[in-house]
Protein backbone atom coordinates (compact mmCIF):
# COMPACT_ATOMS: atom_id res chain seq x y z
CA UNK A 1 0.00 0.00 0.00
CA UNK A 2 1.49 3.39 -0.70
CA UNK A 3 1.61 6.09 1.93
CA UNK A 4 0.49 9.64 0.51
CA UNK A 5 2.49 12.50 1.73
CA UNK A 6 1.56 15.86 2.02
CA UNK A 7 3.59 18.26 3.16
CA UNK A 8 2.21 20.70 5.15
CA UNK A 9 4.03 23.90 4.05
CA UNK A 10 2.94 22.63 0.24
CA UNK A 11 -0.40 22.60 0.86
CA UNK A 12 -0.20 25.79 3.00
CA UNK A 13 0.73 27.46 0.43
CA UNK A 14 -0.57 26.01 -2.71
CA UNK A 15 -4.20 27.27 -0.67
CA UNK A 16 -2.61 30.97 -0.31
CA UNK A 17 -1.34 31.10 -3.86
CA UNK A 18 -5.29 30.05 -4.90
CA UNK A 19 -6.39 32.88 -2.99
CA UNK A 20 -3.97 35.47 -4.10
CA UNK A 21 -5.29 34.87 -7.66
CA UNK A 22 -8.47 35.23 -6.14
CA UNK A 23 -7.48 38.62 -4.66
CA UNK A 24 -5.89 39.47 -7.74
CA UNK A 25 -8.70 39.49 -9.83
CA UNK A 26 -10.97 41.39 -7.56
CA UNK A 27 -8.41 44.22 -7.79
CA UNK A 28 -8.06 43.69 -11.41
CA UNK A 29 -11.69 44.30 -11.86
CA UNK A 30 -11.39 47.57 -10.18
CA UNK A 31 -8.41 48.51 -11.66
CA UNK A 32 -6.00 48.87 -8.90
CA UNK A 33 -2.78 48.82 -8.81
CA UNK A 34 -1.58 47.24 -5.55
CA UNK A 35 2.08 47.10 -4.47
CA UNK A 36 3.25 44.37 -1.50
CA UNK A 37 5.64 46.34 0.71
CA UNK A 38 8.16 44.10 2.43
CA UNK A 39 11.47 44.96 4.68
CA UNK A 40 13.31 44.00 8.04
CA UNK A 41 11.47 45.80 11.22
CA UNK A 42 12.25 50.17 10.95
CA UNK A 43 13.25 50.18 7.65
CA UNK A 44 10.91 52.68 6.82
CA UNK A 45 8.18 50.98 4.88
CA UNK A 46 5.34 53.48 7.08
CA UNK A 47 7.26 56.33 6.25
CA UNK A 48 7.37 55.64 2.28
CA UNK A 49 3.88 55.08 2.72
CA UNK A 50 3.21 58.40 4.32
CA UNK A 51 5.61 60.16 1.78
CA UNK A 52 3.67 59.03 -1.07
CA UNK A 53 0.68 59.78 0.15
CA UNK A 54 1.43 63.46 0.88
CA UNK A 55 2.60 63.76 -2.61
CA UNK A 56 -0.02 62.35 -4.60
CA UNK A 57 -3.09 61.98 -2.95
CA UNK A 58 -4.61 65.10 -4.37
CA UNK A 59 -4.95 63.53 -7.81
CA UNK A 60 -4.62 59.24 -7.00
CA UNK A 61 -6.72 57.94 -5.08
CA UNK A 62 -4.94 55.63 -2.29
CA UNK A 63 -5.97 52.89 0.31
CA UNK A 64 -3.11 51.01 2.88
CA UNK A 65 -3.75 48.07 4.21
CA UNK A 66 -1.67 47.42 7.65
CA UNK A 67 0.31 44.37 9.08
CA UNK A 68 1.54 44.12 11.93
CA UNK A 69 2.17 41.41 14.59
CA UNK A 70 0.20 43.88 17.30
CA UNK A 71 -0.84 47.43 17.60
CA UNK A 72 -2.24 49.70 15.69
CA UNK A 73 0.61 52.43 15.48
CA UNK A 74 1.11 52.46 11.49
CA UNK A 75 -3.08 52.21 10.80
CA UNK A 76 -2.74 55.31 13.10
CA UNK A 77 -0.59 57.43 11.41
CA UNK A 78 -2.23 56.48 7.85
CA UNK A 79 -5.84 57.09 8.99
CA UNK A 80 -4.49 60.13 10.60
CA UNK A 81 -3.98 61.55 7.38
CA UNK A 82 -7.52 60.68 5.99
CA UNK A 83 -6.03 57.84 3.74
CA UNK A 84 -8.87 54.59 3.67
CA UNK A 85 -6.83 51.84 6.08
CA UNK A 86 -7.35 48.38 7.51
CA UNK A 87 -5.04 46.90 10.22
CA UNK A 88 -4.60 43.11 10.34
CA UNK A 89 -2.92 41.96 13.49
CA UNK A 90 -1.44 38.48 13.24
CA UNK A 91 -1.07 38.42 16.77
CA UNK A 92 2.50 36.40 16.08
CA UNK A 93 2.37 35.50 12.88
CA UNK A 94 5.56 36.45 10.91
CA UNK A 95 3.69 37.70 7.51
CA UNK A 96 0.37 38.33 6.08
CA UNK A 97 -0.86 35.77 3.70
CA UNK A 98 -3.94 36.18 0.94
CA UNK A 99 -6.84 35.25 3.17
CA UNK A 100 -6.08 37.91 5.71
CA UNK A 101 -5.71 40.27 2.97
CA UNK A 102 -9.23 38.94 1.27
CA UNK A 103 -10.86 40.02 4.75
CA UNK A 104 -9.37 43.43 4.67
CA UNK A 105 -10.35 44.29 0.95
CA UNK A 106 -14.09 43.40 2.40
CA UNK A 107 -13.22 46.37 4.59
CA UNK A 108 -12.05 48.91 2.03
CA UNK A 109 -14.19 51.08 -0.41
CA UNK A 110 -12.78 49.68 -3.52
CA UNK A 111 -14.55 51.30 -6.15
CA UNK A 112 -12.89 54.44 -4.98
CA UNK A 113 -9.46 53.51 -4.64
CA UNK A 114 -6.37 53.55 -7.28
CA UNK A 115 -3.41 52.26 -5.42
CA UNK A 116 -3.03 49.70 -2.81
CA UNK A 117 -0.23 49.54 -0.13
CA UNK A 118 -0.55 46.20 1.72
CA UNK A 119 2.75 46.57 4.28
CA UNK A 120 3.59 43.32 5.47
CA UNK A 121 4.97 42.70 8.53
CA UNK A 122 8.57 43.88 8.84
CA UNK A 123 10.24 40.51 8.21
CA UNK A 124 12.88 39.85 5.66
CA UNK A 125 11.99 36.22 5.24
CA UNK A 126 8.64 34.81 5.69
CA UNK A 127 6.57 37.17 3.72
CA UNK A 128 8.47 36.42 0.67
CA UNK A 129 6.67 32.97 0.32
CA UNK A 130 3.15 34.40 0.26
CA UNK A 131 1.79 35.71 -2.20
CA UNK A 132 -1.20 38.54 -1.51
CA UNK A 133 -2.51 39.29 -4.89
CA UNK A 134 -0.41 42.22 -5.61
CA UNK A 135 1.19 43.82 -8.91
CA UNK A 136 4.21 44.52 -7.53
CA UNK A 137 6.37 43.30 -4.88
CA UNK A 138 8.64 45.95 -2.97
CA UNK A 139 11.15 46.01 -0.35
CA UNK A 140 12.92 48.43 1.40
CA UNK A 141 16.81 48.45 2.31
CA UNK A 142 17.66 50.52 5.21
CA UNK A 143 20.74 51.77 4.64
CA UNK A 144 22.17 51.47 8.41
CA UNK A 145 21.46 47.00 7.98
CA UNK A 146 24.60 47.29 6.16
CA UNK A 147 25.33 46.37 2.38
CA UNK A 148 25.61 42.63 3.09
CA UNK A 149 21.84 42.45 3.43
CA UNK A 150 21.26 40.33 0.16
CA UNK A 151 24.23 37.60 0.42
CA UNK A 152 22.00 37.25 3.82
CA UNK A 153 18.36 37.54 2.38
CA UNK A 154 19.10 36.32 -1.05
CA UNK A 155 15.69 35.35 -1.20
CA UNK A 156 13.70 38.41 -0.50
CA UNK A 157 15.79 40.48 -2.98
CA UNK A 158 15.51 38.09 -5.63
CA UNK A 159 11.88 37.35 -5.97
CA UNK A 160 11.29 41.77 -5.32
CA UNK A 161 10.43 44.03 -8.07
CA UNK A 162 12.00 47.00 -7.05
CA UNK A 163 14.57 47.87 -4.27
CA UNK A 164 14.08 51.02 -2.27
CA UNK A 165 17.33 51.60 -0.20
CA UNK A 166 16.28 53.72 2.39
CA UNK A 167 18.18 56.48 4.96
CA UNK A 168 20.57 57.89 2.53
CA UNK A 169 20.58 60.72 4.44
CA UNK A 170 22.82 58.61 6.89
CA UNK A 171 25.50 57.51 4.14
CA UNK A 172 28.14 59.80 5.39
CA UNK A 173 27.92 58.43 9.01
CA UNK A 174 27.97 54.47 8.08
CA UNK A 175 30.29 51.89 6.38
CA UNK A 176 27.70 51.29 3.55
CA UNK A 177 29.66 50.11 0.30
CA UNK A 178 26.43 50.93 -2.20
CA UNK A 179 28.43 49.56 -5.29
CA UNK A 180 28.95 46.02 -3.66
CA UNK A 181 25.66 46.42 -2.49
CA UNK A 182 23.97 46.84 -5.99
CA UNK A 183 26.42 44.37 -7.38
CA UNK A 184 25.05 41.55 -5.27
CA UNK A 185 20.94 42.95 -5.64
CA UNK A 186 21.29 42.74 -9.60
CA UNK A 187 23.32 39.46 -9.11
CA UNK A 188 20.50 38.16 -7.57
CA UNK A 189 17.82 39.49 -9.32
CA UNK A 190 18.87 41.79 -12.97
CA UNK A 191 15.62 43.08 -13.68
CA UNK A 192 14.83 45.21 -10.70
CA UNK A 193 14.88 48.31 -10.01
CA UNK A 194 16.87 50.04 -7.28
CA UNK A 195 16.16 53.58 -5.79
CA UNK A 196 17.88 55.21 -3.22
CA UNK A 197 15.67 57.28 -1.56
CA UNK A 198 15.71 59.32 2.03
CA UNK A 199 11.70 59.60 3.60
CA UNK A 200 13.32 62.01 5.77
CA UNK A 201 15.25 64.40 3.56
CA UNK A 202 13.01 64.25 0.61
CA UNK A 203 16.36 62.96 -1.77
CA UNK A 204 15.58 60.30 -4.43
CA UNK A 205 11.65 60.89 -3.50
CA UNK A 206 11.35 62.19 -7.35
CA UNK A 207 12.34 59.15 -8.78
CA UNK A 208 10.49 56.71 -7.09
CA UNK A 209 7.05 59.02 -7.37
CA UNK A 210 8.12 58.79 -11.15
CA UNK A 211 8.20 55.35 -11.16
CA UNK A 212 4.80 55.22 -9.34
CA UNK A 213 3.32 56.88 -11.89
CA UNK A 214 4.36 54.80 -14.97
CA UNK A 215 3.26 51.62 -12.92
CA UNK A 216 0.04 53.48 -12.06
CA UNK A 217 -0.63 54.14 -16.09
CA UNK A 218 0.25 51.02 -17.37
CA UNK A 219 -2.49 49.50 -14.90
CA UNK A 220 -4.65 52.21 -15.73
CA UNK A 221 -3.94 51.42 -19.65
CA UNK A 222 -4.54 47.69 -19.26
CA UNK B 1 -16.13 9.36 20.28
CA UNK B 2 -13.97 11.80 20.58
CA UNK B 3 -11.14 13.67 18.59
CA UNK B 4 -7.82 13.87 19.81
CA UNK B 5 -6.45 17.26 18.29
CA UNK B 6 -2.81 18.27 17.96
CA UNK B 7 -1.67 21.42 17.67
CA UNK B 8 1.27 21.23 15.26
CA UNK B 9 2.39 24.20 16.74
CA UNK B 10 2.01 23.16 19.95
CA UNK B 11 4.23 19.88 19.07
CA UNK B 12 6.82 21.14 18.35
CA UNK B 13 7.22 23.55 20.29
CA UNK B 14 7.06 21.10 23.01
CA UNK B 15 9.47 18.80 21.28
CA UNK B 16 11.41 22.05 20.56
CA UNK B 17 11.57 22.39 24.42
CA UNK B 18 12.60 19.12 25.58
CA UNK B 19 15.56 19.30 23.49
CA UNK B 20 16.54 22.84 24.51
CA UNK B 21 16.59 21.26 28.03
CA UNK B 22 18.81 18.51 27.04
CA UNK B 23 21.22 21.33 25.26
CA UNK B 24 21.36 23.52 28.43
CA UNK B 25 22.16 20.46 30.58
CA UNK B 26 25.30 20.05 28.30
CA UNK B 27 26.12 23.54 28.70
CA UNK B 28 26.25 23.34 32.49
CA UNK B 29 28.00 20.35 32.78
CA UNK B 30 31.00 22.08 31.13
CA UNK B 31 30.19 25.38 32.18
CA UNK B 32 29.70 27.21 29.67
CA UNK B 33 27.48 30.39 30.09
CA UNK B 34 25.37 30.56 26.81
CA UNK B 35 23.97 33.80 25.10
CA UNK B 36 20.93 33.34 22.41
CA UNK B 37 21.40 37.07 20.28
CA UNK B 38 18.07 37.78 18.56
CA UNK B 39 17.45 40.89 16.77
CA UNK B 40 16.60 42.19 13.11
CA UNK B 41 18.41 42.28 10.21
CA UNK B 42 21.88 44.21 10.57
CA UNK B 43 21.14 45.52 13.83
CA UNK B 44 24.60 44.61 15.36
CA UNK B 45 24.30 41.02 16.38
CA UNK B 46 27.91 40.18 14.43
CA UNK B 47 29.09 43.51 15.40
CA UNK B 48 28.72 42.92 19.11
CA UNK B 49 30.36 39.26 18.86
CA UNK B 50 33.02 40.76 17.42
CA UNK B 51 33.57 43.78 19.72
CA UNK B 52 33.17 41.16 22.53
CA UNK B 53 36.18 38.78 21.21
CA UNK B 54 38.19 42.00 20.79
CA UNK B 55 37.80 42.70 24.41
CA UNK B 56 37.68 39.46 25.93
CA UNK B 57 39.18 36.45 24.31
CA UNK B 58 42.48 37.04 25.89
CA UNK B 59 41.11 35.61 29.60
CA UNK B 60 37.87 33.81 28.47
CA UNK B 61 37.38 30.96 25.99
CA UNK B 62 35.05 32.14 23.51
CA UNK B 63 32.99 29.80 21.05
CA UNK B 64 30.08 31.05 18.54
CA UNK B 65 26.86 29.05 16.33
CA UNK B 66 26.12 31.86 13.63
CA UNK B 67 23.28 31.30 12.27
CA UNK B 68 21.72 32.19 9.22
CA UNK B 69 19.18 31.92 6.27
CA UNK B 70 22.27 31.67 3.75
CA UNK B 71 25.34 32.33 3.24
CA UNK B 72 28.52 31.83 5.76
CA UNK B 73 29.82 35.95 5.70
CA UNK B 74 29.28 36.33 9.62
CA UNK B 75 31.01 32.72 10.49
CA UNK B 76 33.93 33.48 8.12
CA UNK B 77 34.41 36.84 10.25
CA UNK B 78 34.21 35.00 13.74
CA UNK B 79 36.76 32.30 12.04
CA UNK B 80 39.39 35.21 10.80
CA UNK B 81 39.86 36.56 14.59
CA UNK B 82 40.96 32.79 15.49
CA UNK B 83 37.51 31.84 16.78
CA UNK B 84 35.91 27.97 17.20
CA UNK B 85 32.76 28.76 15.20
CA UNK B 86 29.89 26.83 13.30
CA UNK B 87 27.70 27.84 11.04
CA UNK B 88 24.06 26.53 10.60
CA UNK B 89 22.12 27.24 7.55
CA UNK B 90 18.90 27.44 7.63
CA UNK B 91 17.60 27.11 4.21
CA UNK B 92 15.06 29.99 4.25
CA UNK B 93 14.15 29.01 8.00
CA UNK B 94 13.53 31.93 9.92
CA UNK B 95 14.79 30.94 13.14
CA UNK B 96 17.71 28.35 14.76
CA UNK B 97 15.82 25.65 16.83
CA UNK B 98 17.13 23.54 19.17
CA UNK B 99 18.00 20.81 17.13
CA UNK B 100 20.09 22.63 14.67
CA UNK B 101 21.92 23.98 18.15
CA UNK B 102 22.34 20.27 19.12
CA UNK B 103 24.17 19.60 15.58
CA UNK B 104 26.35 22.45 15.98
CA UNK B 105 27.29 22.06 19.60
CA UNK B 106 28.92 18.52 18.64
CA UNK B 107 31.20 20.20 16.58
CA UNK B 108 32.28 22.33 19.08
CA UNK B 109 35.64 21.51 21.54
CA UNK B 110 32.90 22.51 24.41
CA UNK B 111 35.52 21.51 26.90
CA UNK B 112 37.68 24.57 26.03
CA UNK B 113 34.71 26.96 26.11
CA UNK B 114 33.83 29.47 28.77
CA UNK B 115 31.33 31.58 27.22
CA UNK B 116 29.32 30.83 23.75
CA UNK B 117 27.16 33.07 21.78
CA UNK B 118 24.45 32.02 19.66
CA UNK B 119 23.89 34.21 16.49
CA UNK B 120 20.17 33.56 15.97
CA UNK B 121 18.47 34.21 12.24
CA UNK B 122 17.58 38.50 11.83
CA UNK B 123 14.56 38.37 12.99
CA UNK B 124 12.27 40.15 15.31
CA UNK B 125 9.61 37.30 15.37
CA UNK B 126 10.04 33.88 15.35
CA UNK B 127 13.39 33.32 16.96
CA UNK B 128 11.10 34.48 20.41
CA UNK B 129 9.36 31.13 20.40
CA UNK B 130 12.34 28.77 20.24
CA UNK B 131 14.57 28.17 23.16
CA UNK B 132 17.89 27.12 22.61
CA UNK B 133 19.31 25.71 25.88
CA UNK B 134 20.41 29.32 26.82
CA UNK B 135 21.07 30.91 30.07
CA UNK B 136 20.54 34.55 28.81
CA UNK B 137 18.23 35.63 25.64
CA UNK B 138 19.57 39.20 24.73
CA UNK B 139 18.18 41.17 21.96
CA UNK B 140 19.77 44.47 20.27
CA UNK B 141 17.73 47.10 18.61
CA UNK B 142 19.51 49.34 16.35
CA UNK B 143 18.43 52.97 17.20
CA UNK B 144 17.71 53.71 13.00
CA UNK B 145 15.18 51.37 13.58
CA UNK B 146 12.74 53.59 15.63
CA UNK B 147 11.84 53.91 18.91
CA UNK B 148 8.57 52.85 18.13
CA UNK B 149 9.67 48.94 17.38
CA UNK B 150 9.18 47.59 21.30
CA UNK B 151 5.21 48.40 20.58
CA UNK B 152 5.36 46.57 17.01
CA UNK B 153 7.49 43.58 18.28
CA UNK B 154 5.91 43.51 22.03
CA UNK B 155 7.29 39.03 23.05
CA UNK B 156 10.52 39.67 21.76
CA UNK B 157 11.33 42.63 24.24
CA UNK B 158 8.78 40.98 27.16
CA UNK B 159 11.14 38.01 26.83
CA UNK B 160 14.25 38.67 26.87
CA UNK B 161 16.47 39.58 29.91
CA UNK B 162 19.14 42.22 27.93
CA UNK B 163 18.33 45.09 25.57
CA UNK B 164 21.18 46.46 23.86
CA UNK B 165 20.52 49.48 22.00
CA UNK B 166 22.97 49.78 19.54
CA UNK B 167 24.26 52.47 16.95
CA UNK B 168 23.64 55.33 19.72
CA UNK B 169 26.49 57.21 17.24
CA UNK B 170 23.82 57.71 14.60
CA UNK B 171 21.74 59.75 17.54
CA UNK B 172 22.14 63.04 16.84
CA UNK B 173 20.52 62.02 12.94
CA UNK B 174 17.83 60.31 14.41
CA UNK B 175 14.21 61.39 15.75
CA UNK B 176 14.16 58.44 18.12
CA UNK B 177 13.36 59.19 21.57
CA UNK B 178 15.34 57.11 23.83
CA UNK B 179 12.48 58.05 27.11
CA UNK B 180 9.74 56.80 25.20
CA UNK B 181 11.42 53.58 24.18
CA UNK B 182 12.87 52.76 27.68
CA UNK B 183 9.03 53.78 29.26
CA UNK B 184 8.02 50.75 26.52
CA UNK B 185 10.48 48.31 27.14
CA UNK B 186 10.24 48.46 31.27
CA UNK B 187 6.44 48.63 30.79
CA UNK B 188 6.71 45.19 29.01
CA UNK B 189 9.74 43.72 31.00
CA UNK B 190 9.75 45.23 34.03
CA UNK B 191 13.24 43.34 35.26
CA UNK B 192 15.41 44.02 31.87
CA UNK B 193 18.68 45.32 31.87
CA UNK B 194 19.20 48.21 28.79
CA UNK B 195 22.33 49.06 28.07
CA UNK B 196 23.10 51.55 25.24
CA UNK B 197 26.36 51.07 23.08
CA UNK B 198 27.51 51.58 20.01
CA UNK B 199 29.85 48.74 18.43
CA UNK B 200 31.09 51.41 16.24
CA UNK B 201 32.60 54.21 18.22
CA UNK B 202 32.96 51.91 21.10
CA UNK B 203 30.40 54.56 23.50
CA UNK B 204 28.77 52.32 26.34
CA UNK B 205 30.74 49.07 25.55
CA UNK B 206 31.95 49.06 28.90
CA UNK B 207 28.69 48.54 30.57
CA UNK B 208 28.24 45.76 28.33
CA UNK B 209 31.10 44.05 29.38
CA UNK B 210 30.87 44.48 33.04
CA UNK B 211 27.60 43.00 32.74
CA UNK B 212 28.78 39.95 30.76
CA UNK B 213 31.39 39.71 33.01
CA UNK B 214 29.39 39.73 36.11
CA UNK B 215 27.30 36.82 34.46
CA UNK B 216 30.09 34.99 33.55
CA UNK B 217 31.59 35.04 37.55
CA UNK B 218 27.88 33.95 38.52
CA UNK B 219 27.53 30.80 36.52
CA UNK B 220 31.38 29.65 37.00
CA UNK B 221 30.14 30.14 40.96
CA UNK B 222 27.55 27.83 40.25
Amino acid sequence: MSVKVITVGEKILGANEDKAKENKKRLDRYGILTINIMSSPGAGKTSLILNTIKHMSKKTRIAVIEGDVASSVDADKVNAVGIPVVQINTAGGCHLDAFMVADALDSLPLDKVDLLFIENVGNLICPNNYLLGEDIRLMIASMPEGDDKPLKYPAMFADTDVVILNKVDLQPYLDFNEKSFRKVVVGLNPDVTILPVSCKSGAGMKDWLDWLETALKKKQNK
